[in-house]
């Protein structure tokens, strides 16, 4: 990268360091299941706060929850609220990791480890990019106040509840949520929005234990009652199944239907990150790029049942479990998409699957005629040298519907991820180049969205 | 038990001894995957046969394939072919075994083991059996030939090329097959046929990696294909949808149909036996009788797809594995039920869903007119004091087509398992006071075949 100014250099000179502080960060196991882990992230996202001289960085807590870091610092009209969170996705199947997923691996300018894209990298950065601020350009002209959780990838469960306790946390001009990421031709992608998550886990008992399968003639079969139901809910072209599902979709308005002309889709680089000629269900190009902004989807992320070691077992299993995500989109509720569930399973006559909703998230499209937008806008173009890319919604989720619906606030990423970069799968990484150009972009933004009409 | 005869009374003198024996032989873990157990297992039978009088007891060999031990003994007009097998299904899971399955436990006159019902407590009765019979009686008037194989519960892959190796082996005037069991009001029951089986291993890849759930509008998601595939094959009634499954099935004989209406069903205990209400598919008991001998099944045995840890991962697997057996009927063929498979597959757009054909066997239906029948019901009548019960064929699958159909010969179970034997599922076990009354019976059939009408 050439240094072009002090904000570069200062960069360039501290590389090292932040380096190394992103690298203790991704060493920190934090899984949902790992109580200690998250802990210890929460302290450590705390501290680097103090030091980055959030002097009055703290951790709001409920009952036996995660805690919320919370910070503020700066002085100004406008308040930037830093939507993150430290937690990361299980790192599970290990074998298929090229290195250690808790042992943060520099291989070729990038970095590998769970979690360094989503969201470790982009939670440090942006905390990196206020020393980086203060170095080159002074004290902040804006509020800059971080809402740091460790459940974003349980779907956030007890977010608006820790946010109930202090009101005046979501108060702010907007929002700058997790993630972000460039595209293969190098464009910042500027995701307004988020859809929503139903996640479910589903179990079918039919017999108190397995059978020898001399007996499938009359004896129930748990793994197929599962293989069936699941196939019920959705058509081999993607159309989920459950009647009133599609009910309170909100119809793309003029301007997000506008903007998905103008969005640019590599639907090449798309299909190559994972292999595939063709997209699921029959889906032309242009048909995937609507889809992945306007769709909501029912997605199998686990099915189980039986017996699955090498060789043959003749069993009938007696029971069976699987999980499903469902992306949801404006105006989908989760808990009634719950309810829509249960009754279709019922009247399709799998009364006795079983499922329970362990996540529900609200989705949420932001405005996209917003200062802070139009900030990021501007600081991602010049730190990339390329246009940037706005989309109405991204396929993921993030709990951006309790922090800025109320207020419809304006929320947006900026960010660093690649196409590549194999968020919630084996050998998760960063390009470092990408890093130090969104730290730029970001210790820019903050005095950028001080002055933005 | 009363000890009515000298036969009793041997029985009772060797008690301790054909226990210990039985116990040794179940610590032996030869599932199919342990080659090590599998020869321990044969030298095993080879030794135990060699000590009860088997002077030539040997290993046939071909290839690397487990050992079929081949023995004989006795002199007669008729010869008995014993076809057994040493090798017994996976234990896992093992956290449901109440004590560990190779390491025989005996509780409340039962033991516990896996394999001890299937087969390995048949397959050595029948041995005890020929040693008190020459105490007893004296010298056997029949010969007895064993073929013990070690494939049986993996389709007995290499049984008829071994077999094929020394033809005269086949060569006789009745089999009797491997288990056998008393209902559950104590009558013994004999099958006089097995049903076939075709086993397949699934397996389907979408992607080079699995994908984060945001892309499910457009990533084809492996668990949905092979849940779609599945449910494909079967409809919720148990009904086989594969197009020409049911071409090849033999109508029952008028003989058969009254062997059927004399059997009987003991509707309730075969719910109890796994703790359910009614029978799969909407069967009525009489229809769920008829299911049991006549009907082929398809049966998922193992299901495995994505993440299926604690709490949720949103993710898009890119692969997903079953196993599914089909139990056949005279006169499906395992190789054309393949193709047809394929076929469907193919057809209903799933030529991505791959499988590999595990086990193939052939059903068969032995004659149950016939000097083998008649005294096995005799012996089994007056050893367990019932009325037997004569079953055209079992749910299950024993390699008899490769033995007896070139000269449709009689075929038969002689056995002690009980209705909660628990054989191919954990807690595994027999009643030792059944154990006793079979190897009575096995030894007093010893003469009674040999006079026989």
């Amino acid at each position: 990268m050439t240094v072009r100014d002090d904000l570069d250099r200062f960069i360039a000179s501290e590389r090292d360091r932040f380096t190394a502080e992103l690298r203790e960060l991704c060493a920190i196991p934090c899984e949902a299941s790992d109580k200690g882990a998250l802990d210890g992230a929460a302290r450590w996202c705390r501290e680097r706060l103090r030091a980055a001289g959030f002097a009055d960085a703290r951790e709001l807590r409920a009952d036996s929850a995660p805690a919320l870091v919370v910070a503020e610092t700066g002085a100004g009209k406008r308040t930037l609220i830093g939507v993150q969170h430290y937690d990361v996705q299980p790192a599970v199947p290990l074998e298929l990791w090229k290195s250690p997923p808790y042992d943060p691996a520099i291989r070729d300018g990038a970095m590998y480890a769970r979690g360094v894209d989503d969201n470790k990298g982009h939670l440090l950065l942006r905390i990196q990019a206020v020393e980086a601020h203060r170095a080159v350009y002074g004290e902040l002209p804006i509020r800059v106040r971080f809402l740091i959780e460790g459940e974003e990838e349980s779907g956030s469960p007890n977010l608006a509840r820790l946010l109930a306790l202090e009101p005046e946390l979501t108060r702010g001009e907007g929002a700058l949520k997790e993630g972000g990421a460039i595209d293969s031709q190098g464009r910042p992608l500027l995701s307004l929005g988020g859809k929503g998550i139903l996640y479910c886990s589903f179990h079918v008992r039919t017999m108190s234990r397995d059978a020898h399968s001399g007996g499938a003639t009359h004896y129930p079969n748990a793994a197929m009652r599962l293989a069936h139901a699941f196939a019920s809910l959705m058509d081999p072209r993607g159309r989920v199944l459950i009647e009133g599902f599609y009910d309170d979709v909100r119809q793309p308005t003029a301007a997000e239907a506008e903007m998905l002309e103008r969005m640019p889709f590599d639907a090449q680089a798309t299909k190559d990150v994972v292999g595939i000629k063709r997209f699921a269900f029959g889906r032309g190009d242009d048909d995937a790029k609507r889809a992945s902004v306007f769709e909501p989807t029912c997605n199998v992320c686990g099915l189980e049942s039986g017996y699955n070691g090498p060789g043959s077992k003749t069993v009938i299993p007696c029971e069976a479990a699987g999980k499903i995500d469902f992306r949801l989109v404006p105006d989908q509720d989760p808990d009634q998409i719950a309810e829509l569930l249960r009754a279709h399973l019922d009247r399709s006559g799998f009364d006795d699957v079983e499922f329970s909703a362990e996540e529900g998230e609200h989705p949420y499209r932001g405005p996209a005629d917003a200062p802070l937008v139009r900030a990021v806008a501007a600081v991602a173009e010049e730190a990339f040298g390329k246009p940037v890319v706005l989309i109405p919604s991204s396929g993921g989720t993030s709990p951006m519907w309790v922090v800025c619906n109320a207020r419809r606030m304006a929320n947006v990423t900026l960010g660093m991820g690649h196409p590549g970069a194999g968020a919630h799968a084996p050998n998760e990484h960063i390009l470092m180049e990408n890093y130090w150009r969104a730290m730029r972009a970001t210790a820019r933004l903050y005095t950028g969205f001080a002055s933005q009409e």
